[in-house]
């Protein structure tokens, strides 16, 4: 499964920092770090790039800014061959914020947004990409997106400078076939351009569908620790290391931070595939109501929830 | 996803009794039988049928053995649309303890062997056609047999009067490319045959090789509750049960019986995803290693469990 190109990009921070509002500390960052590092992964995304007017520190961790001061404590100046990832959100950054990227440790700008916010993430990119960072677009919750407003949003990224788009199954509803169609869709619409996915395992499908996209052209692949991430989780990074059998990652360095750093937290926070979470994906639905139930006494009442979140008989 | 000739078959208390030994109360195995009798699932398998004298019921619960006062007393003469299988080990039966299928609860009787074993398997399962069972044949590890054993076997099938042959993924070694080849091999040597597929889950791929064996003609779906099975578990019955949409197929009794039944298991035995579990199903070994691994005190060491597996740097 030799492929030259493909990336790799570790999101626990990131993803899996939605589920404890980045409330990680240094220890844990430093493990996930070396652990990218030692494997020889492609990207670390430590965060979101984020406005200090627009959350407040008391709620969140620092990983929801990624101030230079705070990345620099982690990684000093960086010099390894880990790239370092942000994620910015739309209106949740001014761009007046965004340093040149010579004097930042960040190098790549990933632009989350929804297919009306196209126009704006655009020109967020452009912003980003004129200050100097590998930029892409991840256009998120495609799986409601209707085919019209879709095909108008992917004729705007091709007229774009942008060079990577995700596809990205925020909900966890996609199936392989799902996967290939939208694929076959991004590749059509964007021909210069590279794709990306990021899946969740809703249906414990996410590793499944990382393989299907990768043996169709993809060569961002977005991954996490354990699948640390939202709900019910990301593609493992050392399921797909293992797959990969590629001579540049190495697994035992991921398992190292695995058993250190991520599984003491899989006693605190429920992420990873648990029923309300195959519940929402089943019905492309956005995790939250399954999140707010795994967080309430309920959360074992799976029948209680099927029958909330759908009327059933 | 409608497909009219697939079967499911539930073999929760089957595959998961090689967790804890088949020490299921009444309550657990009634629980199972009644939401696969709601759910409208086709089989279930409820445990394997040996004789007396080949295990010690001190050590093993009454579904090692499948006793008909047992099978009575969880479901009476069983008046429902739901059938009732059992798997035979080659060498754990005689033929003479098996009754006739017209004095058994039991409807089909799964012939379990190694490709060595295939002529043996053979022998045993016509015994049991002859005595009136619905029979199959489930070739165990295949990832380890070699081409022209496995050529040999198929053969030894193919002339056989057995109608359904499966695709085991005893390791949990497969990746889609390895369903899909097998699968093509399997159909081309037993066109007349229809084929089954039971999957484990060590590489979080149960679930997508299911559906992969579904679209290329497989018509027997193993899953179980919450993939409860032999280490990393199995195909979810409930995340196919979603997939398939199949108006046969009802969800909210499976939902309730893993909440009442099945997730108090979960806080005892450990199976389901685990890195262990990843590492011998990466490398296409038994499960065996791995779960003495995660019965141990060292059970998260996860970075000893690889080297000790492998020699890694």
């Amino acid at each position: 499964m030799y492929k030259a190109d493909i990336k790799v990009v570790d999101c626990t921070v990131r993803d899996g920092g939605l589920m404890n509002k980045w409330q990680f500390d240094d220890k844990f960052v430093k493990g996930v770090y070396n652990a990218c590092v030692e494997a020889g992964v492609d990207y670390m995304e430590i965060g979101y790039i984020s406005s200090e007017k627009a959350f407040n520190r008391n709620e969140v961790g620092p990983w929801k800014f990624c101030a230079d001061s705070d990345l620099r404590r982690i990684m000093g100046n960086n010099d390894t061959n880990l790239k370092i990832s942000a994620m910015a959100d739309i209106g949740r950054i001014d761009f007046d914020d965004i340093p040149p990227a010579s004097d930042s440790l960040i190098d790549m700008m990933r632009v989350a947004c929804y297919a009306h916010q196209t126009d704006k993430a655009i020109e967020l990119a452009h912003h980003c990409m004129d200050k100097g960072y590998e930029t892409t677009i991840n256009l998120m919750a495609v799986s409601k997106v209707n085919e019209r407003d879709l095909d108008e949003a992917l004729s705007d990224i091709a007229q774009s400078r942008v060079p990577v788009f995700y596809l990205v199954d925020s909900f966890g509803s996609m199936y392989c076939e799902t996967t290939e169609h939208l694929l076959k869709k991004y590749k059509a619409a964007l021909p210069d351009k590279e794709i990306g996915i990021h899946a969740h395992n809703n249906m414990q499908l996410a590793m499944s569908n990382t393989i299907t996209a990768l043996m169709g052209g993809v060569t961002y692949l977005d991954a996490t620790l354990l699948g640390m991430g939202r709900g019910a989780g990301n593609c493992p990074i050392e399921i797909l290391t293992a797959f990969l059998k590629n001579p540049k990652y190495r697994l035992l360095p991921l398992l190292k931070a695995i058993q250190e750093e991520v599984l003491p937290w899989q006693q605190k926070i429920d992420w990873g595939y648990h029923v309300p979470y195959l519940v929402t994906g089943a019905l492309n639905e956005h995790p939250r109501s399954a999140m707010a139930w795994m967080d309430s006494e309920r959360k074992d009442d799976f029948v209680g929830f099927m029958k909330e979140m759908h009327d059933y008989e």
